[in-house]
């Protein structure tokens, strides 16, 4: 019998071509001290609430600790679901408390749905460019990524119903608000538009919103779920940009055939999710505290990402002009490549992401994607700085 | 164009069959007060430290808050991982804390496994009777489960040699210790035995192990891992039954490549665990609190254990004796369903899961499970005299 080395294990076919997210190792690349991040989508260290979190983590302990250290259900921490119906209730997207369940972040909610709906090789309609963690959850289904062209005004109507035709998808995954990595947000004839498509074609849309509420000027649009009566629109959103990512709370809303099919996958998944985190969040939102802390959060970033847009009109780069969110979507001078420009930005104490990262077919080196939220304006002014200096060589 | 419904969904291929964890369903049917839960593997209410965990929970917060609320890194929380690694030397299995991941709960633990080894259709093996929460893991994968015989001494070797040469298996589930349902541990040559077989065969071999810590009599056994030098066998653990269920913290030991593809799967799964319960856990097993309470959950669920199997003798029924763990598996008299009789049992306010619900080809209908952790003396005195009238008609 010849010797088998542990070295030889065969893994699953998933996971071919699979070599992690490129924003996680980014992370460790600049886990340096004295470096300024534009990469990750952290919020402001500042904003983050520890000393007012320990006093909800000690006080929902102590009045239902036996409860939160117990097991719990798969369904969530009722507290917590009923805040988030209240929550949805403000942005127009009406789902009782038993129509949501809570997910670690919104990464859980959409990996839940990939679970729910795809078959190996089965096709995934996305945003072309779209976040790199969900285009890794769904590579690992195995799911074919078909990317649908986007504008100024977000995804393109007219090429996400060419691309249902032709591609017969089990679910489009939008995020139509402050796009990652864009900053681009969805208008709102676009946004009835996809809503009648996904109803027209019976094709699920995960309308992921992690950012709204972080609007520093113009007007909210209602979410895409808000015009769908067919029930084909799934809505996620996640507390961790408003509140904390550390804890890892999200949501999403679902018809109920589908909830409880998220709800099983959930169930093998993690049988269910810490209760503590569920319980601070509710209370947090009980409480009244977001509002407050989101007018907090708007003032602070909105002026960051007017430093940063100044910074780079400056410096003569095209960019998106959000109104919201985490992230401005750049391009570097004709004939430079971004890889190449990060590895340099290091030495210089500065990083960003690549935009090849968010393509799901690659190319486009030019691309770049700032995040402003974790920088202050002077982290900026100094990041920035830097960054020119990097691009003149 | 025929309009479609949202009730005309359809859901992947891996849902064929999945009706959810009856475990789960029960929960639901005994939430009613007054009734004597003896389904479910519940720590006792009376052992959840809910003042302790919010004083550390408000310690670490004001210590750490601003990292622990704050985005992590997927590899878990630096000081949970190298306490688990502290943890797991003391059982004999060296881990470095890189060689750490955390889980929510050894469930994630399982479900990451499967999916960095199982294609669809590939075959588990699991121990006959098993933990059905696994099962409905490894089901939805879709993987094919070969049950593998067992007595009173554990997976018999000789039975899974034969299934390992007969279906090339992606992967092998014990519960060596205290077994859930059966309550029965792997013997010492036993453990030896499988350790080889899946160095020999190079089968990984995930060794779920939570219950570990709760002896009440005899000798604590080294774990599997402790007798395998290949790398095959992969460790799971769970602070679930020994601190707090509803923190939702477990750990997985796996050689590097997995673990690489572990962490992979779980950046998709959920990017990242909550971190305040991972600090948590990590501060209560800092402090060495551990230790003195697994002496008090001891004596508790020792003197619970002798109570129960002194009234399954009283009855005459057949049934397991072990040496730790939440649970005794017993046998109804011949001809009795436990499915039926367990919707007796609930009009006389007392549960348990029936038997047939943790074999993977069902059948046994005459098979039961007690849990005796979650229930004062008391109320195993009066669960188990409405049990007797139960089935005495």
């Amino acid at each position: 019998m010849p010797s088998i080395s542990i070295n030889d294990l065969q893994f699953a076919a998933r996971f071919e071509g699979i070599t992690g997210s490129a924003i996680r190792e980014i992370f460790k690349l600049i886990a340096q001290p004295g470096m300024i991040s534009f990469a990750g989508g952290n919020p402001s260290a500042a904003m983050l609430e520890d000393a007012l979190i320990a006093d909800i983590a000690r006080d929902v302990l102590l009045r239902d600790g036996k409860r939160i250290l117990q097991y719990g259900g798969t369904e969530g921490w009722p507290a917590l679901r009923e805040q988030v119906s209240a929550f949805l209730a403000g942005l127009g997207v009406a789902a009782a408390p038993e129509a949501i369940l809570p997910t670690t972040g919104s990464t859980q909610g959409l990996d839940l749905l990939l679970k729910a709906l795809v078959n190996p090789g089965d096709t995934v309609l996305a945003e072309n460019p779209s976040f790199l963690g969900a285009f890794q959850a769904m590579r690992l289904y195995p799911a074919r990524i078909v990317p649908v062209a986007t504008d100024a005004d977000g995804v393109i109507p007219e090429a996400l119903e060419e691309a249902i035709r032709a591609h017969r998808p089990k679910l489009i995954y939008l995020i139509p608000t402050f796009q990652n990595p864009t900053g681009v947000t969805l208008t709102l004839e676009r946004r009835k538009a996809v809503a009648a498509l996904a109803a027209k074609y019976g094709v699920p849309l995960s309308e992921d919103d992690p950012y709204r509420d972080l609007r520093y000027r113009g007007e909210a649009l209602p979410p895409i779920h808000s015009f769908d009566d067919s029930g084909f629109v799934v809505y996620l959103i996640s507390f961790s940009k408003l509140i904390a990512p550390g804890m890892r709370v999200g949501a999403v809303t679902a018809p109920p055939a589908l909830l409880r099919k998220l709800t099983i996958g959930k169930q093998s998944a993690d049988t269910h999710m810490d209760q503590l985190a569920q319980a601070i969040v509710a209370e947090y939102l009980a409480r009244g505290l977001l509002p407050g802390h989101l007018e907090t959060l708007r003032s602070l970033y909105g002026a960051q990402l007017s430093r940063m847009l100044a910074h780079l009109d400056g410096m003569g780069l095209a960019h998106t002009v959000p109104e919201g969110g985490l992230f401005i979507w750049a391009k570097l001078p004709e004939g430079m490549d971004a890889l190449q420009v990060l590895e340099k930005a290091v030495e210089r104490r500065v990083a960003f992401v690549p935009g090849t990262h968010f393509y799901a077919d690659g190319g486009h080196p030019e691309a770049f994607r700032l995040n402003f939220s974790n920088s202050s304006l002077e982290q900026i002014d100094q990041g920035m700085a830097a960054l020119a200096e990097t691009l003149r060589g």
